[in-house]
């Protein structure tokens, strides 16, 4: 058989926007290349807008511009369905009804499959037709494909990801510029990083829909994004970043995957849960998470037989999701990475309340004794340890001072009782603000593996066994 | 049809050291996970020995210790080979001869693919059995998945990587213990991560061999070993690193492949040529890839449309070797990634001599009156810019100084011919050090594309179209 017989795939990109235009514009460019690869040619027969006479930053031939979805994913010269419209209704439909037409799917929409992943892969498998999502999670960087197929042989016993560039960016420059949040956030918005209406970046919900894909895909077990708790970045302030800095560490929105005690949902004996949580987290300068600036997006893992691995590039942006969505569209040509997604065998999720946690703690407290016993007798009959204690401003006339506690890990609800009764005595003059703090060090006692040796080459010398 | 009612995959593992075990060892221990996730169970039943009553560190099943490879390639019963023998000869036969019988050949055998990979790809075509070979290259990071597929869609505009562990430890431990190479080297026999003959690794040659498979893979034309030039580290003092560190690089052993004015081998219209190299290079401190230290390797590119990305990890050892065993295993069973490497189509290599390079020039002088217009006189007449000098030590009583120049981008040749008037010159005691500085900056002008708009998000709002 010669490969560059083959026919061409038609492929119906429904969503003009920005990730409409950036594929089809790299299809365009990249098109030889592609063939060459494939043995196939990628065409788009269909662009599917709500008004084909709109002014565009890229020009569609006139002649595939439609605008009924449901007639593009019929056609019957439509092989692959690009949903890029995002929503979780008409895009739910046009997914669904392309899946139902056995016909594969590729979309970027992770609040779609954050809220209805189950039933659409269960509905994909059923109609052994792929349901491809490169383009969901931390854009250009294939952490899908890489866990799904790069690292399939292992279990993931933990993973941490930056999966949100907005917040990144805002973080990143409350730090280099010692801006406030609403100062960064405004740059953001001038650079075209932040919407208008910044809810769902930092507010920590896009994150959390990155994170339940992740976790699901881990796992083996659904996260829907209800189970997630997610903490935004809008409570962040200088002073936490800057205190933060002066102990050693940087404030990162984290998501992160832990399965309890080296627990793995998807055994077959599963008791134990899984942990999973998007908040603004304390790391130390030294992780290689501490060194992902500005809009980049990473994920770092520790896989049982791998061990640890850092990804990170673009999370989001016109062209890294195009390239995302590019890699989606060669699999489903190749009829590669076929439906094999199953969720929901066994395992539970650990609720937040019962995480065990450590914290940065910031006070603002009358500056006078009997202030820290006060603070410190609360922790204490709370079960907390404190690890340490920095008064980081000088006494000054103003009569009250910072506290900065780092406490020991203690669950959640805990923390948050003691808090509580911090936050009502009488020497502590506003709400108390906490962090976590990670230390990743549940991975080292959970890996419990062999480190020892790293020179295992394949033997050098040449054997004729 | 119920996946579970598959038949076992059978697996005849070819050599029984380090990796084989490691291999054996991670099937055992996650067996239940990959059935799960395959809906068939992986099956190892041939592991071939060269003695199959030596001490080892894993105890494998006596009735699956065998001693010879052919009987064991040609076992109706085995559905895909592992090749873990290293070298090139016997290797050779066995992947071919498996290959040949349509078996699907997983191998980890850098050396063996460098050499012969044009070949072996050609039989693989031919026989349409896969030949994967995700432990070749970089360990644990399943970059050959990434570049194969998850890139799939990009061109390649310049891939660079720290790919041999052991020369990345022995840097790592001259610029933080200040040692020089020797120290460095024998620490790194005492922890295992060198051989007792570090030539292979010291001298780049694993470094060249993983150098040319990724060259192959990301420009679609085969680069052979020896068209690749290589320079390894015994040559760098702490001196060297000392002054590249007060300049504000590091130095590492990198591993360079870059299309020349932005030409891409695997277009059509082919003229142009690929870049490859392997030798200590001076990078920013700021760049991502300094911060890989110790044994772990990475590897850092940029893809037309994705942009940059970073990939890091363990680049050897037995069970991040194993893990890239199993993923190639999982493929192989899924009967995923089919053969489709083609090379050899147009394109060529620039020779080093006529390829441009910044240098780092470490001068032993004599410290007198009309040392530095004799260095100067001798580079203006060859054409080549001084970009700054550093004379780094105080005059003392030696009657000699070092001297530092580092100089503008020319062809290698021309520094080279300089270098040697230099060395001749009576004001120069020793023999000139000049190492490449890597300023990634042709990547900038090569890119030449829209990198405005990083809020590409899929619209958020829902549409009807």
């Amino acid at each position: 058989m010669r490969r560059e017989s083959r026919p061409a795939k038609r492929v119906a990109i429904i969503g003009g926007g920005t990730v409409g235009s950036g594929v089809y514009q790299a299809l365009e460019r990249n098109g030889t290349l592609l063939s060459g690869r494939l043995g196939t040619r990628l065409e788009v027969n269909r662009v599917v807008v709500r008004d084909p006479d709109k002014k565009r930053n890229i020009a569609f031939p006139r002649e595939i511009l439609h605008t009924g979805w449901r007639a593009a994913v019929e056609d019957r010269e439509t092989d692959i369905v690009v949903e890029l419209i995002g929503g979780t209704t008409t895009a739910r439909e046009v997914v669904e009804h392309a899946l139902r037409l056995g016909k594969p799917v590729v979309t970027a929409n992770k609040a779609l499959l954050s809220d209805h992943g189950e039933s659409l892969f269960a509905l994909a498998r059923r109609s052994n037709a792929g349901l491809h999502y490169e383009a969901s999670v931390a854009g250009g960087i294939p952490i899908i494909k890489v866990l799904r197929e790069g690292l399939a042989g292992n279990r993931i016993l933990g993973m941490y990801g930056i999966l949100n560039g907005t917040c990144n960016y805002i973080l990143t420059r409350m730090e280099r510029a010692e801006l406030d949040f609403d100062h960064a956030l405004r740059q953001a918005q001038r650079k075209g990083y932040a919407e208008a209406d910044p809810t769902l970046d930092v507010d920590g919900l896009d994150a959390m829909h990155k994170a339940g894909i992740l976790a699901s895909l881990a796992s083996g077990m659904w996260v829907p994004p209800a189970s997630i708790h997610v903490e935004g970045i809008r409570a962040i302030t200088r002073k936490d970043i800057e205190f933060a800095a002066r102990l050693g560490y940087r404030i990162k929105l984290l998501a992160s995957i832990r399965p309890e005690d080296g627990f793995f949902p998807d055994e077959a004996s599963g008791e134990g849960r899984l942990q999973v949580s998007v908040c603004p987290t304390l790391i130390s300068e030294d992780h290689p998470l501490a060194t992902i600036h500005g809009v980049d997006n990473a994920v770092w893992l520790v896989g049982d037989v791998v061990g640890e691995l850092l990804f990170s590039g673009p999370g989001a942006g016109r062209e890294a999701t195009a390239s995302a969505v590019l890699a989606d569209l060669i699999d489903a040509t190749r009829n590669q990475a076929p439906p094999t997604e199953r969720f929901g065998t066994g395992g539970s999720l650990r609720a937040w309340d019962e995480m065990d946690s450590e914290y940065f703690i910031r006070l603002r407290v009358a500056d006078r004794p009997g202030t820290m016993a006060a603070v410190a007798g609360v922790l204490s009959r709370a079960g907390i340890g404190i690890s340490s204690i920095i008064q980081p401003e000088q006494h000054g006339g103003s009569g009250e001072t910072t506290l900065i506690l780092m406490v020991h890990d203690a669950p959640n609800r805990i923390i948050t009782g003691a808090l509580d009764r911090i936050g009502e005595l009488p020497v502590v003059k506003s709400p108390p603000m906490s962090l976590r703090v990670e230390h990743f060090e549940a991975l080292e006692r959970t890996r419990n593996r062999d480190r020892g040796s790293v020179d295992a080459e394949p033997d050098r010398e040449e054997r004729s066994p």
